[in-house]
């Protein structure tokens, strides 16, 4: 399945969002044009931003207004992933070095900062209140999701309920912004707005949580980071957490954690964890957010955006990197 | 001259806006809420936020949309000297270890952005589209200052015009951004909007000067940083500028800079300023910022605000740290 047919309704101005993202990287600079650059040329599927042209498409298709707000969530995007990898030391992204891995941390964090303020300001130039608030709270989503993730480091003894609870700030508080924002500039009725908010919050879940599975099962060279890098990094994502529930009893993570973060012992959670049925339990918890982010579309008229967005649940499920 | 008596006519709000600054701090990750607690305490003189309710009391003095405006002006005041000292390695402000002397670069990243969210938040409450919208345009200014001083940093050809443009952006944007915001909130008529938004420029323009000024003048000690940081750091400020301007043969400063940073040419450098007049060149350009600022305001009512505003451009001129 790809993802161009995907967007199939909202396929032909995806190239606008696409020369909006670019505008970004032409500054006075010619280093911080070449950063921007690299950083924001087209690598991924920019699932976001299509998001929120679809759940703009059901009323009134207003692309002066959905462009930039498009726009805005991937570069907000863009600019988290910033700061993450700077915050977690990571040195690869999608086999790429990250910015803090080539640049000093001034660079870095002022990078991430440019990319915050241009994605604030390009929500501004909308000059709608409920969005900018919405982005505002979601700012604030974000950041309390990752402090969550910082705060909870190397702690074994983290729930199901907290995973949920963090990754919904950090993950699927954006992609719930990204339809919301889309359905609120589209003009959908307030029922709609709530179903396809509520889709993609649950797409967002689904999302990280493929995420966190193919931080385990995921093919190295197609990742482009190391196998069980989040939990080498001290953070429990579901598998961990599923596998440390079946087997509570002299467990290598515990072990490792409380005994000053051994690699050994994380290296064999992490071989136990690949050759068990816990990956499957983790990808059922996955197909449960996408069947109730279908389950929200219902109210919506069956049109060819609610097709494209039904179908990229089986995309999010479906994906290997 | 005291702080205290120059904001006479808000001083009974100003512990308002101070209990909102301080609700920020209290957060469910204890760690993070000694973090925060320590860098939100009252310790400067709070002139931004004050500057913001005077100039939102010239008619309707609506403390509900001030007071969150205030506070998200020194939040965000306050998230990017975080960010600020990270960049430039500082170790020190005003006495005390910065973040990032204390935590590791990932803590300060994040707590920095965990201000501006909340500073985001906080303009977002006012559902004022204009301010939202300043707001954003205000972060992006800052950027684009900050990253005018990277892309600068050990230029000695930098002229008056690189530095006041520099400057403009890095200080005096939140100071206009403190009275517009109050003054729009306010209720202000446009005529009104924009004296006190030009008032703001010249004020911050003129504190910058000062600041700069202080940096070579300063007592080590009530400075809490060493005599001529910003020259050390590779930055050019005014009273440098007007030294290569006074001194273009064989001077220290390009020297240095021209030999991979010589420290012991920039101390001498260091010691001409300071034996020099060219700080009192320096200082007559922050008298003229202040006398462009009270010029501004002479179309406002001669009222308690717009006298203590007068007095304001005072202070900055006599401040000593």
């Amino acid at each position: 399945m790809k993802a161009l047919s995907l967007y199939g309704p909202v396929q032909k101005e995806m190239p606008r969002v696409e020369e909006s993202i670019q505008t970004i990287a032409r500054v006075e600079f010619p280093l911080l044009a070449l950063i921007l650059g690299e950083i924001l040329k087209h690598t991924g599927k920019r699932i976001r931003p299509a998001i929120t042209l679809l759940a703009g498409k059901f009323n009134n298709y207003d692309l002066d207004l959905l462009v930039p707000m498009a726009t805005a969530v991937e570069v907000l995007h863009t600019a988290t992933l910033i700061h993450d990898d700077m915050i977690d030391n990571s040195l690869l992204r999608r086999g790429n070095p990250t910015l803090n891995s080539v640049w000093d941390n001034g660079t870095t964090v002022l990078v991430g900062d440019y990319l915050f303020a241009n994605s604030a300001e390009l929500v501004s130039t909308t000059g709608n209140v409920r969005v900018m608030r919405l982005f505002a709270q979601t700012l604030m989503t974000i950041c309390n999701g990752e402090l969550r993730q910082i705060f909870s480091s190397g702690n074994w003894r983290e729930t199901r309920e907290d995973y949920y609870r963090r990754i919904a700030r950090k993950t699927a508080g954006l992609f719930s912004m990204a339809t919301e924002s889309g359905a609120v500039l589209g003009g959908a009725p307030e029922e709609q707005v709530q179903a396809l908010k509520n889709y993609g919050y649950n797409l967002g879940m689904a999302f990280q949580v493929v995420d966190d599975n193919l931080d385990f099962m995921g093919d190295e060279a197609k990742m482009g980071k190391p196998v069980g890098s989040d939990l080498l990094q001290g953070t429990l994502t579901l598998p961990a957490i599923l596998f440390l529930e079946h087997y509570p009893e002299n467990n290598p993570i515990r072990r490792s954690w409380e005994n000053g973060h051994e690699e050994e012992s994380l290296r064999e959670a992490i071989a136990q964890i690949r050759n068990s049925s816990i990956i499957e339990d983790s990808f059922s918890t996955a197909k449960d957010f996408c069947n109730r982010a279908m389950e929200a579309l219902r109210i919506l008229p069956n049109n060819a955006c609610r097709r494209s967005l039904m179908e990229l649940t089986e995309y999010v499920l479906e994906r290997k990197n």
